[in-house]
């Protein structure tokens, strides 16, 4: 049996919770929350992997932290354009302490990207179009909640085709916060200032909150010298639900790379599977 | 340069040319027909790959030959149920002669198996449904060619739903041929007998030849607890076009495998594009 310990308990952490107990070859070893992050981990007995189920921001810093004791991570960090750094830093820590991390393994980055990659190697000339929503954004939320003055946030993501997105921003302000300035703040962040984005006011963010959300990507392109090759990916997921499940999945992989820091492309998915290679072989091949 | 050589000059092999030429890091060492098959390599200089472009039956004999020479083999077996034991007799002459064979890589089995095992990975508990067509099989169609008393025939499939199928064969007799009994060894053959096959005879099967094709693959399954989580996948395509694309994209993975024989879920999906792996990271997690 795989031993996981999931750490952090929010959204994620709760659902990676359900799918390392629904998974036949894993075993929860324990959940590290704030309140009993000090405390040592040697209660846990021996841990195989830890899942970082933190805030983008905060997921290196706590990957290090088991990766330096030898201890495999899985995250799903999602700012895209500081995955190559991540995976850097990260796979020096892991080649060093005989650990691997599996980084930005949700659905986006994470299985989108896998289709990503597969859908250029099947027509390496055209465009890839990835149109989110509607839904909400997790990491866009927690980055709004980040904000001084903000009580409560709901960040959706609206596509508008070919990869154009709007952010419906939806806050609760603390007593006393200025909308003005929070819109100013959330504006200005990396995470909103490339889109079109509306800052909503609302007294009560829990009552809008839905976890569905989904994706479209679209190629169109060359294969060998043949034109309008078309191709279609769409899932409607709840979200948090979807990245717990793609986390533990990968946990399961990192069993099986040598030490080093890995995206989703990097894997196989056939290691991302339970059972005998033969018999998934048979099945799904 | 990746040198390769293309090993038949039907659809497929002549598609594969074309894609050999498109690629950044691949040279074209020969085109091996069956007028010229018994001449020799060595003509060719080095090759790295031979792309194994014959009808499925033939390609273990053909993929032995290259293999054992220390030369890598891709190929688009397509019989589902037949590939765990080709990979066996393939690995175990791969691994004693330093050659990688990455094997049924076309499009299905290939780059759907991929897109199978991902959204396995992704919700764990659920059914799968790869409906094919309406479109021209190739596979199919070799097999009505092959059978005696057939000049030309064309297999279309036609998706019923929930993976059920119906074959729509077009027939072109020799002079002299027994309709009934060509009919009869068709409905007899396994690639037939699964599925409602009907069989129409026609003066000219090339009147009706179109290569496009298409897959649409719907997945409904839970991830952690969440059920009801829908995924979709679906293309359209010149059916042989794709095929040899992904075919000289694998061709290109097998420089990056240990000897053996691998299917396209063993891979990661990295290792079939071109450039830089941490620009493509860049561009595609």
């Amino acid at each position: 049996m795989i031993r996981v310990v999931v750490v952090g308990h929010g959204n994620i952490g709760k659902h990676s919770v359900d799918a390392i107990n629904n998974a036949p070859d894993m075993e929860l070893a324990g959940i590290i929350t704030r309140a009993n992050e000090n405390d040592g981990i040697e209660k846990y007995g021996k841990i195989d992997v830890a899942l970082i189920c933190k805030p983008t921001r905060l997921v290196e810093e706590y990957s290090k932290k088991f990766l330096e004791k030898g201890i495999h991570t899985v995250d799903s960090f999602d700012i895209h354009q500081d995955i190559v750094s991540l995976r850097k830093s990260l796979g020096e820590i892991g080649k060093a302490n005989n650990s691997v991390s599996i980084i930005a393994s949700g659905w986006d980055p994470g299985s989108d990207s896998v289709v990503r990659a597969l859908l250029e190697a099947a027509a390496p000339i055209g465009i890839t179009y990835t149109d989110f929503g509607p839904g909400m954004s997790m990491g866009h939320s927690v980055v709004v909640r980040s904000k001084e003055g903000v009580k409560d946030a709901l960040s959706i993501t609206i596509p508008l085709g070919t990869g154009v997105h709007r952010r419906m921003v939806y806050v609760q302000l603390e007593d006393g916060a200025n909308f003005e300035e929070v819109k100013k703040l959330i504006k200005e962040d990396d995470y909103f200032k490339y889109d079109e984005t509306h800052i909503i006011q609302t007294d009560n963010v829990q009552n809008l909150m839905d976890r569905g959300h989904g994706v479209k990507m679209t190629r169109k392109g060359i294969s060998s010298a043949a034109d309008n090759q078309l191709f279609n990916f769409e899932m409607r997921i709840n979200n948090p639900a979807l990245t717990a499940q793609i986390m533990v999945s990968c946990a399961r992989a990192c069993m099986k790379q040598t030490p080093g820091a890995y995206t989703m492309i990097e894997i196989p998915v056939a290691n991302l599977l339970p059972g005998n290679l033969e018999d998934n072989i048979k099945r799904l091949v």
